[in-house]
């Protein structure tokens, strides 16, 4: 049997940037950690940047994750809203690739499926599949539902890609 | 008389990232470098944000700039190359928060009109001007003259700034 392997999922925003740890050795899975980053918004847009940058390598360094995935973010018909979540997704991105890690990225639809089953799940759904597959999971906001989702999701990817790796080898 | 101070003018781009470096010392300007940043395309978006982050922190080492400025990004209708442009710019926001440093933002027509006098000159006026104002100016590109307009844009901002301060005191 294969090591357990960590995943750290992220659902990044400039106001709330949801993280979540699971840990996945086959087919099982089990919470490790999760949380929101609010930066002050007060704060100018460098400092709230800076403030999602070292939240996030102190979680790396706590949790030390092997993988990592970010939401494939829905693209907003308000384009300054893009354009903010565009630089919250920039950040998020940067950290893993600092720490040498691929980062995985998943349409949302393609997270809930990987969930709740169906691509258009509503929050409550997710909160509640969450709460079944990860039961120690202290699920305190949606933010970290769908962190915790994007890191199922990975883990539902990963394991068929081994699967494949597997048969090839 | 004030202290020269060192501005690095910022022109976030996920392909092309342009960066500039001039010295201002009461109403004489002088440049000190700039280049471009042109992170591998066939590299995954994690890698690219990677690569404007280190060099900007290269930057940073080696021309310790006192003040840093970046464009207010022109919003795009196509959401997605707006996003891709957020990401690159949160970037170059974060590298001088990480530095302890204020960032200025200014809207294209302010840079435009810092440098050429008018609010809608076009990319061949800017050279023009730059060469002008920074004869000693090795520009290359147009995303070097966009830095380097940038950081005049806050040095002429700054030397009101201080002009004000003064008149208070």
């Amino acid at each position: 049997m294969r090591d357990p392997i960590r995943i750290l999922g992220i659902d990044p925003g400039l106001r709330r940037t949801g993280w979540g740890v699971i840990e996945t050795a086959g087919s099982r899975l089990s919470f490790i950690a999760c949380g929101v980053i609010r930066p002050d918004t007060a704060m100018p847009l460098g400092d709230r940047l800076c403030e999602i940058h070292s939240r996030l390598i102190d979680i790396f360094a706590t949790h030390r994750p092997d993988a990592a995935a970010v939401e494939q973010t829905f693209v907003n018909k308000d384009a300054d809203a893009t354009l903010k979540l565009g630089h919250a997704r920039g950040v998020a991105l940067l950290v893993p690739a600092q720490a040498g890690l691929p980062v995985g990225e998943y349409a949302p639809n393609a997270v809930k499926k990987a969930v709740v089953g169906a691509g258009h799940a509503d929050k409550r759904q997710i909160r509640h599949m969450i709460a079944m597959l990860l039961p120690k999971a202290d699920v305190g906001s949606d933010d970290e539902a769908d962190a915790l989702a994007i890191a199922i999701c990975h883990a539902h990817h990963s394991a068929t890609a081994l699967r494949v790796t597997g048969a090839v080898a």
